[in-house]
């Protein structure tokens, strides 16, 4: 097992750990090599065996104790239920092909995004707002963090592995050293069309509604600069005066929700109060 | 020097740490009580000595080894400079009032978040996008983190400490457990006039418009009971089928740049393409 860390095993696997993960591994009809239960963790097998005990999922499942897999585990308080999963990879076609029912593809690529809470919520984020996949890509100077670290101190509720939420498929690592040569004009071949004839009006509304591939840089160094030479436009967010930037997360978020907001594609397209709570009804 | 875990000293001092910082910090105006440099941070002497050196800054300058530099800091490989600084707090009064400039009071109140990340994200975005005061509560469940707390891997360009950034005035810490029932009629009743008058457009656009205290609770547990009563709308932010919900800096960052873009109190009211690199135009 290698839980630590989030990096992939030899074989691709990668270790996710917590009840309602591996539940969702389970279900994401990812590859599964094996479930693992610690002594205390044992009390998730009822809840996880029906699916655990369909005659498909052919994988060990092991048992062992909890100080044996407090060992493997970055947490702190580990669920004591873990897995191997081999994440949904995909190709490049796969990744700038929109699904039927989205409007363009809206990708975002990682290149050097290093806090791994960063990585965790711009994926997420991504999800939410109806991305259509995600790149995860190390550049030159800084690689981007895993999407399948674990966040030591994440608080049980927060989902800590987007791959299995993202709607679309996640090409989950790709080397901007190697690779980029080769991505970069695929990408702008696939997204150039609209660029091309939306030229003009790039300055204007309609960009968020063409197929739209997000850079997302470093945390400090932005972007390489043979990345952000490729790209077609640099996005500004217009902030208050005496702030000079905003986290990589929450910028990628206002992005995101810009272009939700502009393709027009959630359930409800404005932000809304939902519900007055009883007592000021 | 009390640099570690963003706590205050008895007498409310807050250790900061890092060239920049500290330079931020002494153009505040805040109190200083003391600045420190180790060895190898007295490259940063010459930077900071035109404004220390000025003769209305009468705190003392203090040397020290960098190993005994590194057992005050929470921070990897320090700048080896810090200060102990009086962080600007305010009266409620002052909290609610808004700015001359600006259209309505935005104010965020952070009860039971838990993440320093989040904590400072959250508060950097507040600035951002224009709100005029924040204050940081613990909640009966789970304290706020200290807005001081240094995130141990920040990378070195991310500003750690919000408080200096903030515009308007930041209230540093109330207990919701001792002073919710005071803080919350004192906060509705500077909101709802605004509310009040326009109850039966808070599910339209002008709610962004008034005056309005943004609460952000809990990344597990959501806002306590009592907090969550006291409000006059819950905001559901349209969200992909599939994804439960978003990371608390990523929500708070999409609902302040949706305030800023209603009020349109930025200096540009949209997100656009500033810039085509030289090689694409």
């Amino acid at each position: 097992m290698a839980l630590r860390g989030g990096l992939p095993t030899e074989n691709g696997f990668v270790g996710i750990e917590g009840a309602r993960l591996v539940e969702e591994a389970l279900c994401s009809g990812c590859r599964i090599q094996a479930v693992l239960f610690s002594e205390s963790g044992k009390r998730h097998h009822q809840r996880l065996s029906p699916i655990i005990d369909r005659p498909e999922m052919a994988f060990p499942t092991l048992y062992t104790t909890d100080r044996l897999f407090e060992g493997l585990t970055d947490t702190e308080h580990p669920q004591g239920v873990a897995a191997l999963v081999h994440p949904r990879e995909t190709s490049f076609d796969d990744l700038v092909r929109a699904p039927v029912s989205a409007c363009a593809p809206l990708l975002v690529v990682l290149a050097g995004v290093q806090d791994p809470g960063n990585v965790g919520t711009i994926l997420r984020t991504a999800a939410a707002f109806g991305a259509t996949g995600a790149a995860t890509a190390a550049s030159g100077i800084s690689g981007t963090a895993s999407p399948f670290r674990q966040k030591r101190f994440a608080p049980p509720r927060e989902p800590r592995f987007i791959f299995l939420f993202l709607p679309g498929p996640l090409l989950r690592s790709c080397s901007l050293n190697s690779r980029w040569r080769e991505f970069a004009p695929s990408l702008r071949a696939r997204t150039s069309r609209a660029t091309e004839s939306s030229r003009l009006s790039l300055r204007g509304k309609s960009i968020w509604c063409e197929p739209v591939a997000l850079l997302v840089g470093n945390e400090g160094t932005g972007l390489p600069e043979e990345v952000e030479r490729s790209a077609d436009a640099r996005i500004r967010i217009p902030m208050a005066s005496g702030v000079e930037s905003l986290n990589a997360a929450a910028a990628a978020a206002v992005l995101f929700y810009e272009a939700a907001r502009q393709r027009n594609s959630l359930p409800a397209s404005r932000i809304q109060p939902s519900a007055v709570p009883p007592n000021q009804s």
